[in-house]
């Protein structure tokens, strides 16, 4: 990739040193994947808060993605799901509405060893959220070029 | 924090014992985070309720942030899933169409000592909600600011 | 209340014995509750037809509040719980797009004794509705007031 | 009724047997309710493909009432409930939008035993159907008139 | 059909093997369908990523039908299922927005075995979505002519 691209990531406070690792994970591999990226990061209560901050990065226009990272573990309510639910569809609203690529990394989980297994090595989360938002950039400059010499 | 804030606080008046505990600790932190700031409460009948306030006062952009209290137990029936459903979905959506930090403590449980875990010292939903708030008012100036410097 | 008001009571068909129950005792709730109140009642087929008869008339902006009734036993498959949800979810909306107050007490229940008791007298949600109706009505008008004079 | 309506059926021909049975159903009570009804029917290939030719139909303005028709049996994976749920939420959308009635029996079922039963004589959800469009587009009409004499 | 017509598929990356199936298979029915049918192909790196893509190619009018493929197997975590709701949704919403067939055959399933009975010749979805490509848009051409000469 030959221009310098704008990364944001907007994760989430709770469950601090599981996010720590995703964030850690996905700063990293967006700079060795897209060299001199710019990569900022701004952090948030919890998941719920996750969108408004998405919506007002992705509405100045200046990130080629941006990556939302967060843990939420299932307790005994359906608080959990509940928040899960309209962050990810809102998420994608957000996306859709700006033209700009939200990469969804806002792990849910049963208990914390499930969520431990995709925040470290076994699956590495924030790695593959980073890659795919290097991809996703990528991909959209390409429709715009293409399409529109149609 | 130097400049007073404003904070409103919406809450439904079901399980009432309840929602007193979330409101007064709520309520009681935003006072000791944020020094001089206003705090008002609006009292609806049930969460379904709730929205139409929150959004009412969210287009007056008088307040900071909106904290959304309730406690919904789910009985026989799937009343309370559904209650719960739209009422996250519709908090969210009128956090982003203002741009105003909406918090959502409105609790679900199975049952009430469930519930009542939340709302007392072990979880302190309400002064959690209270902290977000602070939290999250702060962050939505701070991009206005850093990202219109670009 | 000083002002004399208007309220709609929008009623589907289905379980009809059960939904007359919650008709009445709204009805009844909303005479006492609101001197002089005028009440009118609309009927649909099922509860999917409540939300557009509710839309409609939110929109003539002549009531003070609009109270969904309905009794959907769920059944065999997955239609009482599809209908439930979409009819949750647009009350929720035409509330909010029209600034009035709508009332959900489309009551779902896995049987018809469980429906029973929320509308006879152990729960009577009727009533419930009514009171619900009459307190966002005026607390709606409150709001109206106060904040515009800030 | 004394003007002649036009009614549009929009069918899925997943399962084919048990979909024609019900649009059969549901033509003749329409002709049996709604003397001299026009009736026209689309056929998609499967549910997901019923909204966007109900919307372009109620776009047009030319029918009473739409009514969807189809049978999903739910198989070992989540694509039946996914289909349906998102098939129900954007017939009620479209109907609101548009201001009219849509009529929903896109059928779900664990098996064809239950949505035979559904089909034929014992619920006969076509007849029904059938019944609830005439209903609503008289319904509608009257609401009309009466909500704009006030 | 006598005009020739231009498909896009839009698949995701994970479980390439299975993908590239569906891929294959709806391609090669695209041309067995659509005699001299130009089909374009985007790959993106997960489902969530799909709907961005069919929304920039939709807002095209190129394409007389767009065609989502995917394969989403069920983990131990909610992701899947509130990927797969949120997809389902926006490819609806998309499908309406720019009245243009939306083909969604994002396979989701409990196990490799049970996604790979619908990706090869038991089910062999790629194909159907293919043939319900072009019935669609065909209808969508049929009624926008005979709705038209009303």
């Amino acid at each position: 990739m030959s221009t310098r691209r704008s990364y944001a990531i907007v994760a989430s406070e709770y469950n601090p040193e599981l996010v720590q690792e995703l964030v850690n994970s996905a700063a990293s591999e967006l700079n060795s994947q897209s060299t001199g990226a710019t990569v900022v990061l701004y952090q948030v209560p919890g998941a719920f808060e996750i969108p408004i901050v998405v919506q007002e990065l992705a509405r100045t226009q200046v990130y080629s993605a941006i990556i939302a990272l967060g843990v939420i573990i299932y307790g005994k309510t359906d608080h959990g799901r509940l928040i899960s639910e309209t962050v990810t569809d809102h998420l994608m609203r957000i996306s859709l509405e700006n033209k700009i690529p939200v990469i969804h990394e806002v792990i849910t989980a049963p208990d914390e060893t499930t969520a431990q297994a995709r925040v470290g090595k076994e699956y590495d989360r924030g790695a593959e959220a980073a890659r795919a938002a290097v991809e996703m950039a990528q991909l959209l400059n390409d429709i715009a070029r293409r399409e529109v010499s149609r």
